[in-house]
């Protein structure tokens, strides 16, 4: 994401002082409910679903990710990559190739 | 995220040819089961939580994003800025300041 | 759900005294955690499951809806006839037969 | 749930041959997706809900529920007693007592 877009993210909270409902336990239920809402687009089907609304849903996901990582003043690529150090580990290549079972069964 | 972050995810994938299990439905899934593992950090208490947990989940969180955006072939910042764009029509400014209602009940 | 199982789910409850985190947020989002378990036992496969899981995590979330009945009162029955009037109103036999679509698109 | 709550619930899958979407995955995910919804009437408040929205969301929950166990011939009694076995177990009176922490870390 840009600078660009993650200041209007910051400004559109700002804008509405809506920070004050931003606990990180409230973006957490708002995380899940609207990757439900895109699970939605999947619930019958795997295969038909309506692109547009794909895009609005998973935006959203990511706009509350935003609002997550600004209220806990993280950094997503600290994060990530911190996790990514331990996913590497927990699924090594000659293990996980081809393979979709948990790290636990492995 | 930075270009050198999204490369790692996209190798950590193809290194174990996990694009074959990257159907879109499937990536929803994972988003859900993911934010709900966010979301289990706050099951009984909204502020005795663990910030590394929250950490590790809400970067699972993100990297599984990254691979919906990428199986879809979408840009992330112009997704965000369209979906911006309906929300700042949806919530303006003199109906959703200091209010926490949907929009559909503004 | 037979009057002893319930009475075996509010006993489980009392003797941990458990009731003081049974708020009905926090139910939800224990339902929701619980769902997402479910889920994760179809994350990569629709067809390839594990019968074991599904019957603990389907049970794991039918013993949350227990309790969020039981910290609201309500009763089983008269929610979902009532929720069931309301179904069969928004989708009528006609429209809806071979059809998967949402009432606000049939 | 009474038997008649059950027939009617049968009789609104059966009426619209609906059992053709209820896969075991496509109702997980619905599980998912209407526990998200009963989520969504606690998304910014804990306190303050619709006690009506509730009721149908949580009714919601429990239909999907029945429909699962009814496509894979489960026992609702059996799978609910069969886990509460193991977390009566998991949760001993004397540790678990007044303390919301995971078996895990019990």
């Amino acid at each position: 994401m840009t600078e660009q877009t993650i200041k209007r993210i910051r400004e559109f909270v700002s804008d509405r002082d809506w920070a004050q409902y931003h606990s990180p336990a409230n973006l957490a239920k708002s995380i899940s409910i609207e990757a439900n809402e895109l699970l939605e687009c999947f619930q019958w089907s795997d295969n038909d679903y309506n692109l547009q609304h794909v895009k609005e849903e998973l935006a959203d996901v990511l706009v509350y990710c935003r609002d997550m990582l600004d209220i806990l003043g993280l950094d997503e690529d600290e994060i990530v990559n911190m996790k990514m150090d331990m996913n590497e580990k927990k699924y090594p290549v000659e293990k996980a190739k081809d393979n979709s079972k948990k790290y636990t069964e492995l």
